[in-house]
């Protein structure tokens, strides 16, 4: 009999379809489990699939006793408190790098879209326009990337494809990371000091308790005018309302979002800015992402239920 | 007195102000000449400034009888009748490589765009379907990049720039053009073999009548269903009402143009899908591009009316 794994974030069918084959799902499908299942159901489940970025708190933990394996579908882990596992004696595991190039692709594709001003480009042929030669503010040309300085925050597997992925558009490039790494790239010593320097923004640090809000309005104020913001991290290292506010007030010059601080829920002043891409947190959303998260994932799960060592195990940080 | 120099295209006045500054301008505005102007005001008429792509035959030419050098602002110069030109003795310059950078930036931004579907994206979100959870089948999973295969039609200072952004991509990249380059990127010795090879195919050649409708329907056929054709050349490369034809029945899977055969009349039957990204011809309309492009057309008139050798000049092919 296959085993039992709870579903914990709301995840569309298709996504876990292949490990259904090989294990006993339950769908909490983004409700707490105890609302959705029996206790005695609970109490049988060993293991459990979360996106990282969901909140999953001692309560939802403590409602499967048995509970011993969080396994994370993605890279990120941000909404586990891990102290409560660490005590409670789970393991947490993800899918680290599963998603890197389809992320930076994303991360890049909104920089463009955002610098160049894909959205009213396109807008601009489809509405008749351009055919009739109405003129448009927004075609003004605009600085190109070329040459431009390009700030990356966070230097993980993301970070550095990123880098390299903005290295080959011949911009100017560097990171900010709590530490140096063995990279080609100028590593300036604090946020403060990247966001100073560089015009595009890009945020790829992990998000956690000291990423937080890490972009607030002074630091806005420091990109400037000419400055726009990416951010295919998650929506918590950047503070949304401040975020807002200096689109609207031309703070800065424009932004390519992927991701949210409530998700699905962008606020409405997001969603009318002209100057403002957004995508519905779909970076890691490629055949060949889901099919090596899923990999990560079924190898997590296949080595907790054999007894063996997680092969992508989530390690608390001293 | 400045010298005289004839705008032949339509340009926007920002585009040609520095050049106003050193000469006097009859600006012709993409109409006839001698519409536009007296004979005797022509006929002191030595150089002028047109867009490549637009249309300059022996008619034109014969109404400026002084003429000695037409000066093409930007790289292309696929609509002047050169045989027309070298028989009136008349020199032809351009604006080589200086919008190259910004080309290429378009070109990705396209293959991006369309292969992750940024526009359905982008409008999940801003309609607040996203929000509402509601389905929608434009968001399903796609084929990533990465791995992806590129095949780069045309290997100039573009289509260079264009295989090095998609190799830090982790792109597969090939090419074909008519002879082999001294470049790190493998060579297809036809456009068919090119074609049936790649999945993403980038349009990046000089147009010219060797090139016309090089891309027709046959071509469109091997580059199949889950192929994706990028133009940031010229229109007249692809076969437009082939193309047309392959995006409505799903020959192929997208296209992102920024260019098109009758500029800036896209056909009402592109501008109605969903599976196109669509760009105004801006692929070098960055400040940087438009820069480098104005210092070429200044030193090709300033060279002309010194008396010296053109800097940028375009020789006709043996």
């Amino acid at each position: 009999m296959p085993e039992k794994v709870l579903i914990y974030s709301r995840f569309p069918k298709a996504m876990v379809l292949r490990i259904g084959q090989r294990y006993d799902l339950m769908d909490a499908a983004g409700k707490p489990p105890n609302e959705m299942f029996a206790a005695d159901q609970l109490a049988g489940v060993r293991a459990m699939i979360t996106a990282g970025g969901t909140p999953l708190g001692a309560d939802a933990m403590d409602s499967m006793p048995a509970l011993q394996a969080i396994v994370c579908y993605g890279t990120g882990y941000d909404g586990i408190d891990l102290a409560a596992a660490a005590s409670r004696k789970i393991a947490v595991a993800n899918s680290p790098a599963a998603n890197a190039s389809s992320v930076s692709d994303i991360a890049m594709m909104l920089m463009l879209a955002v610098t160049r001003r894909l959205l009213p480009a396109d807008d601009y042929v489809r509405s008749g326009n351009w055919s009739a030669a109405k003129p448009s503010p927004l075609m003004k040309s605009q600085p190109g990337n070329a040459g431009r300085r390009i700030g990356v925050y966070g230097m993980g597997e993301i970070g550095r494809r990123i880098a390299a992925r903005a290295a080959a558009f011949e911009m100017d490039v560097a990171y900010y990371s709590r530490s140096k790494h063995d990279v080609p790239y100028r590593y300036l010593p604090s946020l403060e000091a990247l966001v100073q320097w560089c015009s595009v923004l890009m945020i790829a640090v992990r998000a956690g308790a000291d990423t937080q809000h890490a972009i607030d309005a002074g630091m806005l104020r420091k990109l400037g005018p000419d400055g726009y913001i990416v951010n295919i991290s998650r929506g918590s290292v950047i503070d949304q309302q401040a975020l807002v506010a200096a689109l609207a007030d031309k703070t800065i010059a424009g932004a390519g979002l992927d991701v949210y601080e409530k998700e699905p829920h962008p606020p409405d002043a997001l969603t009318a800015f002209p100057n403002v891409v957004l995508t519905p947190h779909i970076g890691g959303h490629t055949v060949e992402s889901h099919t090596a998260m899923q990999d990560c994932v079924m190898a997590n799960l296949d080595a907790f239920f054999a007894g063996k060592r997680l092969p992508y195990p989530v390690t608390l940080m001293a």
